[in-house]
């Protein structure tokens, strides 16, 4: 098996100069670490909490700021889309395309953003069973296309909690879809703030480790290099200063796993 | 407080037909039991477990349908709308829109839905807490629209699996707006039949009663005539020929509860 | 099916003189309420979440405390028991012995229990589903004891947090056996106060009213004259000033309900 | 941090032929790996699912056999407890006491086990959170013994399932206590099969994997020749034929994980 892709970049595109800061670092630890590397940005948060929350630049600026990053550093770009609208105009300019979570059974948001050609990344809704997967799998690939990846993210636990089940890994990797988990919304806390969602940061490299050890295809990281003022999943985002370290950590146990 | 509303119709709009067959029944009973009605009924289930679901009459017919049982039995209709886009034509017919479990944290849902004017039901999310539901209903209530119902329908439990927790009721309550009681969705079970959601209808007045003795606004049943063969949620659904006793039941439970 | 009938008292038994109190308080109550009443109280809280949390009076003086008070008021008396060895003494004075939820899986209490005679409360596990109660059940009647009560008292919902879930009630009705449910210890937030148990007492009457809209043949409250000050599971008691009130409305829709 | 330690028997003890027959392959195992180990086994299933499952030695009988084992093979040998007055018997012969999960609040015998003086393993109750651990860890340090193990063996997660959180390894860790992940009672169905427990030992390594990359003290795996014909547990029971090579890949990740 090859070694995981890194999927990174903050949670909320703020600016093209901020999203070009964090993509040297992420480009600078992803290679350090030997891995290839996606970069990640959100223009619009389409369910934040609260009214209050920033949603962030719109599709246009935030298009046009990750064609920016991919000609610039030569790397794919990864969104998410929320609309079937929005898969076309997206897919012109991203390489991954991906569901977010709550819509991961929304049919016509799967079916459009097959179309677009594009690599998917469906999120695995956190209501949802890793073996009922392979539905929102299979509305994807009714379009022909099957550059799917199926991503571990948590399933709620209780109120106000999510839980990562490894076993998740394995079962949604039986599909032949490579697996991907998401080390940054599997510590949220959702409402755990009230108006908007907790999260901790500190579990970040211990579910990453667990999910490296166990095998993922590739790990999603959003990042940032203040989390406590980000304008949003701030109390989740690992610190940029922190990422060589914890790739290169990780990148030691994915190498050894991946060889067993 | 005022006796129950009942919001009942078949999960999937199958033909006008039908839908008015249903509409008598319904009507029937719920005069019989004295409370007030709503016809409901899905011209779209957009988020069906597998692709080979039907997805039903589509939004043209669906609103036809709809204004027609609306004019013919004098009573109000609800739907349940998925993309921004839907709401105003939806809105145009229906008394009531309804926002799905899985969307009920879409911000552009939640304000085009508000921006009606009309009724809005929004579903609690089964990823979600009951005291997390008052930013969904600010959202709608940022359009200056205050016809908001916030309505509990199972909560994530494990996998496959929902649980109803009763103290959801007085807890949502305490928003001001109107709690809904679905009797229906709260016995689902999650991609229990593989490709298809499976359910037990045997809970169904189990449930309503508890919901009734707690006290709530309203009370959500989908029926069909023949459940077993109906096109979607048949497991989950109440037989029409049981929804006379049931309602008159509840109806009892309701005068006195609400006295009390 | 006949009136609930009432199981209450202290969580901890404090004196004579405070059961007694409690006792004509609930006596009181429950005749106004006209339901059947038996008095509890625990001499020894044998799993309290921390070494600090007082354990009560001990089986000798509690076991004096209970036959008092069953002389005095002619009712029945119900203890819980920890360990088979102290079955045979409890059961010389209780009417009915109770397992607690922790243990209902101890095959060798659940048969000294059952040899005793008494009629047997077995709480479900916070960890168990309620068709599995059958097998608790099964070994107490192994015994030829087949006085069998099941008693729901909540599910675990996450961390430090149950849920009622209240198909469990018609669930373990099936094996014939009457069901009770405890409406204290359902609102139990346990590890919720870090070293001891939180809880939700603003949700007794919910629960119960729920129970018995669905039909339970007994309910089981705790209460306390001063409950913020007991010494355990103070959270959770129902004061004793508001019992009469509370029991004469679920009196009601109990009434109500079973004759439905 | 020290190479993880083994802790593997079969669930119930058979014979002492059979104990010697495992012991063997074990110690094989373990020394390949380079792994100190412990032999683990329970003279008395005190919880089995339903009556008819077979119990085990007995005390006597068990405890000869755990000494004979300890005597032929110098190894430190484990079992489990159930009642206080158990604990002074089996800490004479047993290095580690263990208390069972849903044992695990229960006071006298956490005390009683502490006052023998040996090392006492203590497995997270399902129904608990893994901060709520250190309060049982007081219980036995208040004896003065602060020889003490925590042991996450998965939490209660809907009915009939179980699920491995690996925050649960550092929150655990954060008392100051090595802490054990057993691998096989973690892949546990509860109820899963009726009137006996299910399991899934294909994630029995996968969970393990996931562990030791997050860093634990030690892993508790049951071992059996033929684990589907086992008296109990055979469903989560690793084929100890398997042992080796699992031990090697573990211990391969351990080396690593605990150098970084």
């Amino acid at each position: 098996a090859a070694p995981y892709m890194l999927i990174a970049g903050p949670c909320q595109m703020e600016s093209l100069d901020h999203a070009r800061m964090l993509a040297e670092k992420i480009a600078a630890a992803a290679e350090a670490a030997n891995r290839p590397w996606v970069f990640k940005a959100s223009y619009d948060k389409a369910n934040r909490s609260s009214l209050k929350g920033k949603r962030g630049l719109g599709m246009e600026k935030g298009l046009h700021v990750l064609s920016e990053i991919k000609r610039e550093f030569g790397c794919p770009v990864l969104t998410d889309v929320h609309e079937p609208g929005h898969c076309a105009p997206a897919g012109e300019v991203c390489d991954i395309l991906q569901i977010p979570a709550f819509l991961c059974r929304q049919t016509d948001l799967l079916l459009a953003a097959g179309e677009t050609g594009r690599a998917i990344n469906i999120k695995k809704g956190q209501f949802l069973a890793p073996w009922d997967m392979v539905h929102a799998a299979d509305k994807v690939a009714s379009t022909g296309n099957d550059r799917i990846m199926l991503c571990e993210r948590g399933t709620s636990f209780g109120y106000n909690a999510l839980v990562s089940d490894f076993r998740a890994l394995p079962i949604m990797a039986q599909t032949g879809y490579p697996v991907v988990f998401d080390a940054t919304h599997s510590v949220q806390q959702p409402g755990g703030q009230g108006g908007s969602t907790g999260g901790q940061r500190e579990f970040v490299e211990t579910l990453a480790r667990a999910a490296v050890a166990v095998g993922t295809a590739a790990l999603f990281i959003e990042t940032h290099e203040d989390p406590d003022n980000a304008p949003s999943d701030g109390p989740n985002m690992l610190p940029i200063q922190d990422l060589p370290a914890v790739l290169k950590r990780l990148a030691q146990i994915d190498d050894l796993t991946k060889g067993l």
